[in-house]
């Protein structure tokens, strides 16, 4: 239960407040508003008006803005991220067992939430974005240290190409998978590239990982 | 001169008005605040407070919002560009030449600009972003189509790694550019990648690119 939901007082919302199907669907519309117009940007009755609640049934849930942040990151983002690590977790030891797992299961998890890139590119790539360092520090970094050691050493044994930067090497992962998926709006427009689809990114990215890690087959 | 200037009246500010060097030290100010705080997000007054001039001076030299945007666009944005678009011009007809090219260019022109990433990610690939059309509409594109189909002419000729997808590795040239320095403020921190540097980074992404596309020697 929520701190905000623990502390409620008589007076509160009728007991059809406890839909958790509303909930869930209010926190649909939060992640989607902040992904267009910014944390900052949006107030928290904005999203009521959105989701058809009243400013106190907002309240209930979630109490003020920063628990709902900490709803998201824990319900959304956070489920998403551990899903990527889990399957990193399986994927063994060979390293181009683990590019494949990497790009796949990031590509499929960021496809499936379309809300995910905008937020992403507003609240953690944005300079002051207010997600960032939650993201980051917690999901991201340990992760892109684990895979920028594992190329280090494959380079150091000759098991990938030596032009190659291990830290950009990382940073190379996210542009081929997040990035495509957080810009598609422009280039599917502007290119008219509609007939792409989340696989297209997949194989096109492994592709060219393929043939320029140079990993022996 | 600027709308703006042309419209002063008497009682404007006096004859030290008309110094290029605090006009061009008001745009970078504004650049640099639009990136951090987005343009919606930032008041023309912080701006003058920032470039220790009076309200009266920066409406004198930049009239409104959307005239301040006007001049960043065209003083800024559009000679970066511009410079991108030229170097491509004498590029040649080779595709290895264009690709060399475009990413060498790309990476100088940015990181000697510290200005652009932050608002490109705020303004640009952001949703909703105040600069996406200006810039994508008028340079992005037309240079995208182009290599795009000079991409899908050397895969149909057998000159290019027929596993890539020509719209995609237009993504990909700038996934490879403008993503590694929109992010390096996240991944110089958590991977402690200090030493990387403009060059490192091209280096980088022509490593992967020479193998990736596998175009003939």
């Amino acid at each position: 239960m929520s701190p905000a939901a623990q502390a409620r007082k008589p007076g509160r919302p009728s007991k059809t407040a406890d839909d958790p199907d509303r909930r869930t669907r209010i926190l649909e519309i939060a992640v989607s508003q902040f992904g267009r117009s910014g944390i900052a940007g949006t107030s928290l009755s904005a999203i009521a008006r959105e989701a058809r609640v009243t400013p106190a049934l907002m309240h209930y849930y979630f109490g003020n803005r920063e628990s709902l942040i900490d709803a998201i990151v824990a319900e959304k983002m956070q489920p998403a991220m551990a899903g990527v690590v889990e399957a990193m977790k399986n994927a063994g030891n060979d390293l181009r067992s683990q590019v494949h797992c990497f790009v796949r299961t990031m590509i499929e998890t960021i496809a499936s939430r379309p809300w995910l890139p905008p937020l992403w590119t507003r609240e953690v790539l944005s300079e002051g974005g207010m997600l960032r360092e939650r993201l980051v520090g917690r999901f991201g970094a340990p992760l892109g240290q684990k895979m920028r050691d594992r190329f280090a050493d494959a380079q150091s044994g000759g098991q990938l190409n030596h032009d190659l930067d291990p830290n950009l090497l990382f940073v190379t992962l996210i542009a081929l998978t997040l990035f495509p998926l957080a810009s598609q709006p422009i280039w599917r427009h502007h290119l008219g590239a509609d007939d792409v689809t989340a696989d297209t990114i997949a194989n096109h990215a492994l592709a060219l990982l393929e043939r320029g890690l140079e990993m022996p087959t």
